[in-house]
């Protein structure tokens, strides 16, 4: 079937059903940033494939809503749809509430899956809809249309990470999750982020693509706690060590079952914002339960990492760092030999070369392998038959990443293939001199992303250039590479505490010429404490070279040519004990001081 | 009467009246940051001068509130008093509401004056009391104890900025106000703060010190506007004017009547924050009248300045400018004579200065002449008696301001008046590094105080090093000295826009040791405009040099060196019309390039 197919199929549905809109988000019963393929709905229905989206379609009309990252690909993905592109951030585009409760009619009836859509933006859209009296109602459109070839709901081999590189065991960390909870006078919580459910039980599986999270609900209890995942998928050992936690498994698919027949009086926490609709109606239909809505307390606790994860997560970035010279110097060689390569093949060569590391489970994203022009779009991922073939002149940017056994890992370096062009050398000093800017950060106690962002952005803004994202991310331990609740964005006031983890990664984007994005995991450490407060730095601990070549050395201040030559020296210092004699050779060179 | 007799005496008349605490806030009938003497009734009770301060006198105990810029301060004018001061900003300082609400007993009473209370604060006051079952009360305990040398409520006579020097008349700036009250379905609004009703109809005062204001309300109806003020006081052409622009006049006292009495169906947009309780219970109790509680918009139109008023503040910045010249001429000269010069006969001399000034209606604030240790006192003012003499050695802080018919202006400098210390000289060159990162910010359209205020902090947080104060505060035209909505503080996030004024004044205190400001105002200007955005900056609008004696010239980098050369030779050129040949060669050579 064709998108215009589908979205005729779909309608052909919804005036059966008497249903005016429907509501598509990028969702699964979890809110999951990366689905499960069996949840791509949104993909699936628009042709749009990037990971933030959202699809509304009325009888007449459809529109798309997703962000900067990916403007580029939606505008290419969606041609011909009849699908409307909504570029969310910019001034006049409506909010997708806005667009609905103006297009829709009076009276009239919004549908949506009440399992893939979190309660919070169900309650946004109902006060969206109120005025012109239009009712939101819990009903999947999806299921009937999209029948062949749907992926089946995955249920990989579950495991444990075990306590020594955990930091802590689920009986310690639900300790501390029930003080939380005591301060906010529950005594109970569903639990329904799959990252928060891996960090408390310290489980983890293979169901989602790039996240070794298990497709599973959690349910702490005063005494004990349930944990909502299929047996049959759990080997013995790991079932015995969650008893011996507190834990006890029943199915996942009882859950909504299992929460409105809930005997005990609970004073139940939840997350309207990770908790599904159709559950929390499920929980409100319970007498016994009484709800108390707040954040999810898990999501501090797992942002702050121990010194067990702390010292896991550098020998994942030691490992990664190994690889990432290993591809490099491949890279060099194949430019200067001119053997073809195209982006796909450079990814899946530099995949080989993490899956060689010991521990490591696979990607922790798609790779970004983007040469020349095709890194203006910031989440290109090079496909078999449409890629690039790699040039030996200007840049290729790589983003890429491992899930390790024992840590996760997220870095960009952009790579000079041959000669450049003075706007590309403007462009890539520009961006390494906001990636400095932020590493180079020294904040008070309290500052959050809304104040530390602009360190990195001054550079660029003097130059009335900008990058349409966030300056960085939290990454996490064995799970999500885009971690909350702390960010380096203006839009972020989650103050960082030491143990936080945040990428540095400004770019420069001119579509159709060129990408560039320089990026580096960091970890949020103290700096020193005075009689006015306690102040904290990052500590880059992305291990890799950053390509001097196309550097104009002259731009940088002698502050930043010192921040750069210490970073080499120091990834000199951790890489070079993992490498041949040949590599650190290599290496040493990659990490020679920077001299004007 | 001594602080302990008042407080004696306050309890005596509790008891009787069956109250159990009292709570004085800083504040007259309009929520004024400065106020007429007659409503220091804080200071009156408490002893403690300072402009900003909370009093809370129970039974048992008594406490006040104070911010950073007074700590010193109030522990020395406390002292003795039986009131414990309560750091607010501190970690472990309990907010006022969380103190009453804990040593004021179950079932208990607090009262206070409403009508110099505003309304939200009453509404969190009564939050906080809730749980104890704590009545707020509505009555004025002050007027039977200050009876004696009580200062009478001022009437000053009434004048008018014309409509040349303002850019807009009340009739056109209330065609904008009703079209801001529409949006918000509104027709009518009743404005409290006496900068908005100055503004409003560009109508000044001398009610309160330094600050060229009219005690009066203002009630915007659909068609026309009450003022609310004694006519005796308002000279018969400009009660015509007002007339002309739809301004009709009613005595001051007589508000709360008249709004209790309002016979029109009327929808009236009123702020929480800046009308008192008194009023607010009037408004309430009249059934014509449906309530909007909302920010006065009056605020955010009043902080965006019009060509008209940036000429008028950039003239009255050159005669600061040139008073400011003659006055540090002088000190050098004192200095090198030693003749003896105290800060208050400094101050003196500055105000004599300014008043020579064309225009100039007095200062803006009290004089802050600080000598050595006193300037570890941000908001010190020399004082008859007990005021030091500045000795040729170290540094002397002044931070002042003029009003003029046309302008307001707002300026710090720390002079060099002798020999200075390794310490002194660092301390400065930081400041002056901390005052050019703001000064030379460019920032994305929608960034406020919130983003911005690192770039000011980022050079003193490397050493650990900080300002207990924002870095700056808008000023307004003929007007309050502190201006909202915008800031430079880490906790603002009203976006600048150009128009706004914003000072830039980081600081370096420490006690017994020293105190070191420089602070020019600014105003947001456009940078560029971009497919990026809008790009805006500052333009430092403030003209006098920055000593440069204490400077390590070393420490500054090109970038900073470069903007000190071009703000020095703007100066000049600002400056060297309005002096005598002999000013104009100091000053030359006071603007002269700083070289390595």
């Amino acid at each position: 079937m064709t998108i215009v197919e589908k979205l005729s199929a779909l309608r052909e549905t919804m005036r059966k059903e008497g249903v005016d809109g429907v509501f598509v988000p990028s969702s699964d019963p979890h809110m999951s940033e990366y689905l499960p393929d069996h949840w791509r709905s949104r993909a699936w229905l628009s042709g749009f494939t990037g990971s933030a989206g959202t699809l509304c379609v009325t009888t007449q009309k459809a529109a798309l809503w997703t962000d900067g990252r990916y403007f580029i690909q939606a505008e290419r993905e969606l041609a011909g749809s009849g699908i409307v592109l909504m570029k969310m951030g910019q001034p006049k585009t409506p909010s997708v509430e806005q667009w609905l409760s103006d297009v829709l009619p009076e009276n009239g009836t919004l549908a949506l899956d009440g399992s893939c859509t979190n309660a919070a933006k169900v309650e946004m859209l109902q006060k969206a809809c109120a005025e012109k009296k239009i009712a939101v109602r819990d009903q999947d459109f999806i299921e009937s249309l999209w029948t062949e070839d749907r992926p089946a709901v995955p249920a990989t081999k579950a495991w444990l990470v075990d306590r020594e590189h955990a930091g802590a065991s689920a009986a310690e960390k639900l300790k501390t999750l029930r003080e939380k909870l005591a301060a906010k006078k529950a005594n109970a919580m569903l639990v329904c982020r799959l990252d928060s459910v891996a960090w408390l039980l310290n489980l983890r599986a293979d169901d989602i693509r790039y996240t070794p999270f298990a497709l599973s609900y959690c349910l702490v209890k005063p005494e004990g706690v349930v944990l909502f995942i299929d047996e049959s998928r759990v080997p013995e050992d790991v079932v015995r060590e969650l008893q011996t936690q507190g834990v006890t498994l029943h199915p996942y698919d009882q859950v909504g079952a299992y929460l409105a027949a809930i005997g005990d009086a609970l004073t139940l926490l939840y997350e309207p914002a990770s908790t599904n609709w159709s559950l929390l109606r499920a929980l409100q239909g319970n007498q016994a339960v009484k709800l108390v809505s707040e954040k999810d307390p898990i999501q501090l606790l797992k942002a702050v990492k121990n010194e067990a994860e702390m010292a896991c997560q550098r020998k994942a970035h030691r490992k990664d760092g190994a690889a990432m010279v290993r591809f490099e110097m491949e890279l060099r060689r194949r430019m200067e030999s001119g053997e073809v390569w195209t982006e796909l093949e450079a990814s899946d060569y530099l995949l080989g070369l993490r899956m060689a590391q010991e521990g490591c489970l696979g990607a922790s994203f798609e790779t970004i392998a983007a040469y020349g022009a095709n890194a203006a779009m910031m989440h290109y991922a090079p496909k078999q038959g449409s890629c690039a073939v790699i040039e030996p002149r200007g840049l290729l940017l790589v983003d890429s990443g491992g899930q390790y056994r024992h840590g996760t890992t997220d870095i960009t370096r952009t790579f000079a293939v041959g000669p450049l062009t003075a706007d590309e050398r403007d462009a890539y000093t520009l961006v390494l001199k906001s990636h400095i800017a932020a590493a180079r950060a020294v904040f008070k106690s309290g500052s959050s992303g809304k104040n530390i962002d602009i360190l990195a952005r001054e550079p660029m803004w003097r130059s009335g250039l900008d990058y349409r994202c966030g300056t960085g991310h939290g990454v996490g331990f064995v799970g999500l590479i885009h971690e909350g609740p702390q960010g380096l964005s203006s839009a972020n006031d989650t103050p960082f505490v030491p143990g936080m983890t945040v990428t540095d990664e400004p770019g420069l984007y001119e579509e159709g010429k060129l990408g560039i994005r320089i990026e580096n995991e960091m970890l949020c450490v103290p700096v020193c404490e005075t009689e006015y407060g306690a102040f904290y730095g990052f500590e880059a601990f992305t291990y890799c070279p950053i390509d001097k070549r196309p550097l104009i050395v002259g731009e940088l201040t002698d502050e930043e040519l010192q921040w750069l030559n210490e970073y080499h020296a120091m990834v000199y210092r951790e890489l070079s004990g993992l490498l041949t004699e040949e590599e650190a050779l290599w290496l040493k060179d990659a990490c020679a001081p920077v001299v004007r």
